[in-house]
């Protein structure tokens, strides 16, 4: 079981463009793409921040999960996303331990990734994902 | 003006050794250092996770930002910290461009750096912190 890092950090936006605007005007970073995900009513704008990445995640739908997110909190940091070697591994250890899992078994994320949420109530008040990305 | 990357995201805490504890049992990453800031009442510990850094972060007194943070919205995410090659230039340039500073001019932060914060009312929810280490 390894920890590869942190694949990105999830901001919940209103408008992927607006918030886009507001790292290209401070920053100069550009979106490097951005994804529908029809089925979870999202969509994903990337920012590459060298390290590490920014994902700007707007709810198509006042059903996503991230649009009742903003009607709670307002637009902010919503997760933090660790990569990890074998997603499998750490959700029957993390089981193990008596993490409360959001995704039991994981499912397909972007770019044929494999990931799974560990549910903030058993992780400090943190929304984290797990992502596996081409295991071998 | 140049942005390094990630240099750590913070999480708002109520006690250090209970947050680091689900870290270590989760992800077998243990706390690589732990300093207090007694004039901003705070005690921060860090986990490395490779790629960038996860801060944690204790207010001592209900007067610490952190902690009227954690009575608002409870324990969480706190802010995503940017490393950047030149703060006062990066400062200047958001001035400019009508971003809201919290400081208007860096402050010393933790080993020598230099330290400033942007306002989350001018990006989009999210409370940035700016840094910079060790410029030549």
């Amino acid at each position: 079981m390894k920890i590869i890092g942190v694949d990105h950090i999830a901001i919940a936006v209103k408008d992927i463009d607006i918030t886009a605007e507001l790292f290209e005007r401070a920053f100069g970073i550009r979106l490097s793409g951005v994804e529908s995900i029809p089925d979870r009513f999202l969509e994903i704008g990337m920012l590459n921040l060298n390290n590490t990445k920014v994902e700007l995640v707007e709810g198509k739908s006042p059903d996503a999960a991230v649009s009742k997110f903003i009607a709670n909190r307002g637009e902010g940091i919503h997760h933090i996303c660790v990569r990890v070697d074998n997603i499998d591994e750490v959700l029957a250890h993390l089981k193990s331990q008596g993490f409360k899992l959001i995704d039991e078994t994981p499912r397909s994320g972007a770019e044929g990734a494999r990931i799974a949420f560990v549910h903030p109530g058993s992780f400090g008040g943190v929304l984290i994902e797990l992502k596996e990305i081409n295991r071998k």
